[in-house]
């Protein structure tokens, strides 16, 4: 049987009460190094396989074999396992055989920091990965330019990293075409995790180096405004 | 105080720990009568002040009103109290008022029915919510186009319910011009809650007349495909 467990943003506190007896009742704990840290007071007495990034595929193998052996498996994700998670790449490569497959969601990053920020999330929205290493440059651009007529709030992640600094640039470039440029930003790094930050500006007064890979990055809509430190989006109540 | 507190998608199970102590840890909470039953069994001992739907404001004046007069009040809201929920309201209502707000996030609708589904969300994806009681149709129309010429994942928050019974016609009528018609579509009735159904369709062929206001609606994109009744959407990892 495998598990595939979203553990929240960072701190156990958010992690749900499902994902916790999930990782309970595992023998093996599958996960990239960072979450398998993570979650170490609940896991410490499992065997726990775990391995660099950009290693997904054969992580996910990994925990299919071992599966497959009788164990109880539990392959972690941060935030929601369903969301650029392990969910999907488990049941590909599963590819039809017969597994008992456990998918437990948790909080995502998005609306971890939305929490952080204030109520950026109230209206519509949507999310964009700007990791070009699964997904060509332009079709992400077509998808910023599409965001951002259509004035959803856009939350971007992995925003930049060793190798794609240009790419945010790019898109908070592609936004301006849409909205003011004074139009509210925020970034939250570590979200529930040691060494959280938060930072409000606009999109014509970012700055890009302070994002990183830990980053999630949420622009408001043509009605966002900030109040008090917090980032709001009415949902449009008379009040 | 006042803690804004996601509850997640029914089961209390799928709420966090975090969100569990902010409630016990108060004296008096508010909300929707729906949300307050499903969490009776931690808030049993406490007072409680719930009314009908379409009052949120009174609602959150009333949290505000009692929070005032010094008592811990926790206003509930399913899944992420961010996403169509209470925080924004509570942050627009304090109108920079000096009073703590603790926003708990929890698990929202769509991650919880994707889960599911199998893993529809796995790239880029949006929320659109068809109720049109705070939003115009011709925005919400508009939203959805995007949506479509950008290859978004869809998730349709509030599809259906009395009074609105075109909407969601109208909606997967937009997504016709711009994907295949036998683009899978997941529907979920009431996700982690008694009598939680799902359906999976095409675009084509869904029967609208089992979508309700308990219901969440997710349109794959391009290349969301069925396998051993999961939806999965590929992330684009070699496999
Ligand atoms: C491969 S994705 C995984 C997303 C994860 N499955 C989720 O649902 O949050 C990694 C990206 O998620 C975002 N992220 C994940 N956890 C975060 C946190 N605690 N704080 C801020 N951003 C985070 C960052 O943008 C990061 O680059
Ligand atoms: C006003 S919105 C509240 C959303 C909530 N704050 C969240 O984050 O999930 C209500 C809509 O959310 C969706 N929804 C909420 N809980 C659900 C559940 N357990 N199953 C299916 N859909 C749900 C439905 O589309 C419903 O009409």
């Amino acid at each position: 049987m495998i598990n595939v467990v979203g553990i929240g943003p960072g701190d156990l506190e958010m992690m749900t009460f499902k994902a916790k007896s999930a990782l309970e009742e595992s023998d093996v704990i599958v996960g990239y190094k960072t979450y398998t840290n993570l979650i170490m007071p609940i896991i410490k007495d499992k065997e726990i396989v775990s391995n660099g990034m950009k290693q997904e595929v054969q992580r996910c193998e990994e925990a299919i074999r071992i599966a497959k052996t009788g164990k109880i498996v539990s392959v972690v994700s941060s935030g929601d396992a369903g969301v650029y998670g392990m969910a999907g790449l488990i049941l590909e490569l599963l590819n039809g055989d017969d597994m008992k497959v456990n998918i437990i969601p948790g909080v995502t990053a998005s609306t971890a920091a939305s929490a952080i920020l204030g109520a950026p999330l109230m209206h519509d929205y949507c999310h964009i990965s700007l990791s070009d290493l699964l997904t060509p440059m332009e079709l992400i651009e077509k998808r910023i330019a599409m965001a951002s007529e259509g004035d959803f709030v856009i939350c971007l992640y992995n925003p930049r990293s060793k190798g794609r600094e240009g790419h945010l640039e790019k898109a908070i470039e592609i936004i301006k075409k849409h909205r003011k440029i004074d139009t509210p930003l925020g970034i939250v790094k570590n979200a529930a995790r040691e060494k959280e930050e938060k930072i409000i500006t606009t999109i014509g007064e970012i700055d890009y180096t302070v994002v990183d890979m830990t980053s999630i990055v949420i622009i408001g809509n043509s009605s966002t405004y900030v109040e008090n430190n917090n980032m709001i989006t009415p949902r449009g109540y008379k009040v």
